[in-house]
């Protein structure tokens, strides 16, 4: 991937610029139309349609507004009124370069870092930084390059001359988040992390690691399992995830239940600032209470404070023996109740997993697990880890609960093999929803939280919505945290079918936000979920991250459009 | 102690605004000299000698320079330079209310709560409120009026109206901190949340709990054992700390190593802005990453950008067994490495302290373990929880462990009486170091953590430096986090002793930080420490603290003189 990129990245700029030069908007209007209907592998070499929305005297105009109205909120605040400044979410988009400011830009990246294939203008680069495959949401609005920087100090070049020209700035690690987090609806510069994916140090008497953002978690756990260390990173997020976007999503995944989420993991960041600026969060205790906690506020961020550029991540034991056990439910209630006392009764499970009967047919129907064939009932997937005698132990109390809720069909595996067998369709599951698509279908994938004695309630209510409207969705959940996914299939050309869709995603979120839950348990805002995330936290708490935003971040160039809007 | 506060408090205010009107002194001049000699106990009825260290020209100046450097910064600010913003550390104190001002301040409280007993200025009370026995630092000056609401509304009305006047606000619940936390350095108004000290709701079934900040952590475990909840409230600082202290410092204890610390525990807060804005951080769910973690930079802000006045925490089951032991060793390289080899190996201890042969003799020496003598040699004191099994295997483990590192005397607690006997020295450290004391005598107790396989090293260097100064002072440490306490007895008459100590515990922090550790693991920085904090993570980084807490608080009245200056 990294190689590939390099290769695209190493054309001359000339070519680049050439590129830039025929584009005849500013980098604030870049408005190229990411058409959903064509594949988002990069490489099919077709140049993005472009369609320019803004005239450039509405800019002008709106850039005159934006300056007084920031100076007036600045002012606000200065006279104490955070509240008063974040209510007003009448903000315009802030100024950003126009093209030819962009590409003295580019120029002086290139000039000050001195080498050629730091910045790449390749039209399939710029498709792949941003549109995604995956997302439930991709604005309009691709980068207008994408840097490809080697160290912390040739990002921090790029910050500080992005800065001086108000170029939008968007980290890029895996590409796998869900709510178009790494979009690019102003333009601007994509920094795409792939030649900095290292493990800098190790050090094994302090179960710590030292990495650069773009070291996937699945390859820094085999790494940690060559050098024999005993160790490994226990956040599982989806496969290609890596380091920088789970730092910046806030992610976890199937161990949260017992590991915590990414926020639970971080030492210390180095992060380059808007205007260029490096600091570390801290050193490397592994616990402190000095000064406010910035790991807890960068992590989460989505890259809106700034870019992570190292992290200092602590590591766990691998437990002496795992093992895994299914168990299958008549209804989602009777499932997610014997969760909920598998959670009460305090027995620590490594994870609990839900799938319900359609995920569980999904998995049939994509045969990836095949000869094996599922029950297609509502079922609960259960990782141990520990001693020999501990892991026994919780499989016994985990049966007994379940069969206390008309739980049958209890299989605990025996070996490995059983163990892969076992876990395997709850590892296929998203794989085997994408397989189903036909041609100009896309699966809309969403996540919620609540508390998780409102679990089952949320669950019913939704599934039954989506029946109603005659969606196909499977819903599969890490139901320890009260958390849930849910996937919808739906044909892309067909607009009441997508409007469905929406409605459906929407009418969840506000259903976990009246059962005191939120809109995204490990997913994160990004684009998509703005809306909600106001409808969750209200203005003034919104207010309060605007307020923080605006401190750190005063020209608005740090992914902007993502979280919340100025 | 809230019913004797409320005796003080309900005295009538006109007495309490002839006290005010002795006093020759602006608030943000007020220098009661707390002299150390007297004891912190209030109700001893002695006035606090006043002396007046500022002429009102020198303020004057000041103010103008304040208000036209805070222009200049917030103008670097939107230009777009945090960094340079906060790399001026040359601000000067910002203005406070004068006294009339401030005197309008309590009459509007006074007024629009309408309520009598909602300030106090008894000098008692005032005392009580600026000055703590057992804090390393206590700035001159103590808070000019205590005020004791009785609800979110009327902490944002003396919110607001502090705002208006620029009269800063101090949190304060248990008093406990060590580190001058809840000091007045400016005067202002105390906050006492003595009346807000309840649980509002408990969630059972998905184990949460919504507390008011003064609500103890041991009165709050006791509160569920009494329901039956079978759950509890995991962090265990000092016994008299508070709830609203505990988040204010993201404090931890002998738990930690199991559970986490504060931060970890909390789910959402109620937060009273600078302005009186009320803002919740977020609503119930266990796991969420919508947004900014305001939890997670509220926590360990010390009451500088905001007020909590509630919170909802994470419960957790109370394991089905529990035991103790205790084993010594030849030296504390040898305790040091036995517990990193623990750690290594995870297993799940549920706490593991260790006290040097100084802190086993003081206990021996205070005699409130008696008839029990301990040996007087570098001890692990091991907590084990969780089902019988895993806690019996456990046992077995950690004691084959402590044998490889000249481990001996390893006694384990076969029942619940023989727990708390070997528990009891642990628990009885701090009193019989403060037991010891003579007339005249003081004990500074502080904190350290470094990355743990370095914690061996920094307590050999730090007690042969005290031992060579000829100091008395003892080690106790939270081992499994390298989090350490260092306890010195010195006689405050002394100046020369009480340099020597300070020398002593400033060498610590540079030790702490030269080995990637932080000058405070559970403490936090106060008014102690903030040279400490700057050393730790410079200029820059604590740009980044400074600029936040612009944004929030622009007229820096919440606890000022905290963490950082302006």
């Amino acid at each position: 991937m990294s190689a590939n990129r390099f290769a695209r990245a190493a054309r001359p700029l000339s070519r680049s610029l050439t590129v830039l030069n025929k584009s005849p908007c500013t980098a604030g209007q870049q408005r190229f139309a990411a058409s959903s209907s064509r594949p988002a592998a990069a490489g099919n070499g077709q140049q993005p349609r472009i369609a320019s929305t803004w005239s450039l005297s509405g800019v002008l105009a709106i850039a005159v507004a934006a300056s007084v109205l920031g100076w007036g909120a600045s002012e606000l605040r200065h006279r104490g009124f955070p509240g008063a400044v974040l209510l007003d979410s009448a903000f315009p988009t802030p100024r950003y370069a126009s093209m030819r400011e962009m590409e003295q830009a580019l120029e002086e990246i290139r000039q000050e870092i001195g080498n050629d294939d730091i910045i790449s203008t390749d039209p399939d680069d710029l498709h792949a930084h941003g549109y995604s495959e995956w997302s439930s949401s991709n604005p309009e609005g691709l980068p207008v390059a994408v840097a490809y920087p080697r160290s912390t100090e040739q990002v921090s070049i790029i910050a500080r001359i992005c800065h001086k020209y108000r170029v939008p700035i968007i980290p890029y690690s895996g590409g796998s988040s869900l709510e178009g987090n790494f979009s690019a609806p102003y333009g601007g510069i994509s920094v795409d992390f792939a030649f900095m994916d290292k493990i800098v140090q190790f050090n094994k008497d302090d179960m710590d690691v030292v990495v650069q953002p773009s070291i996937g978690w699945q390859d820094l756990n085999d790494q940690l399992a060559k050098m024999g260390s005993g160790l490994f990173f226990p956040i599982d997020p989806g496969p290609s995830a890596k380091i920088g976007g789970m730092i910046g999503t806030n992610c976890s995944g199937t161990n949260a239940v017992k590991y915590g989420t990414m926020k639970d993991w971080v030492i210390n960041l180095t992060v380059v600032l808007a205007d260029g600026t490096v600091i570390k969060t801290r050193r490397r205790p592994r616990k402190s209470s000095a000064g406010y906690n910035l790991n807890g506020l960068f992590v989460g961020s989505e890259g809106t404070l700034g870019l992570v550029t190292e992290a200092t991540l602590k590591l766990t034991v691998i437990p002496e023996e795992f093992s895994v056990a299914v168990v299958t439910f008549p209804s989602i209630r009777n499932a997610a109740s014997a969760a909920a006392e598998v959670m009460q009764t305090g027995i620590p499970v490594a994870a609990m997993e839900i799938m319900d009967e359609v995920q569980m047919k999904v998995v049939n129907m994509g045969g990836a697990t095949a000869p094996r064939v599922w029950k297609e009932m509502p079922t609960l997937f259960f990782k141990f880890s520990g001693t020999k005698a501990s892991v026994k132990e919780n499989i016994d109390l985990v049966q007994k609960i379940t069969r206390g809720h008309n739980g049958s069909n209890f299989e605990f595996a025996k070996d490995a093999r059983e163990q892969k067998l076992l876990w395997s369709a709850r590892k296929e599951s998203l794989w085997s929803m994408l397989a189903l698509r036909k041609e100009g279908e896309e699966v809309w994938s969403t996540d919620v939280a609540v508390p998780f004695s409102r679990l089952a309630d949320i669950i019913e209510v939704s599934k039954k919505e989506m029946d109603d409207l005659g969606l196909f969705a499977s819903i599969l959940g890490h139901i320890g945290d009260g958390n849930f996914h849910e996937s919808i299939i739906y044909n892309r050309q067909d607009k009441s079918e997508r409007d469905k869709v929406e409605t459906c995603v929407k009418n969840m979120v506000k259903r976990a936000l009246e059962m005191e839950g939120t809109c995204t348990g490990e997913h994160s805002i990004g684009w998509g979920k703005k809306e909600s995330l106001l409808w969750e936290v209200g203005q003034d708490t919104l207010g309060v991250m605007r307020a923080i935003k605006l401190a750190l971040d005063p020209k608005w160039i740090m992914n902007p459009g993502k979280i919340f809007d100025r």
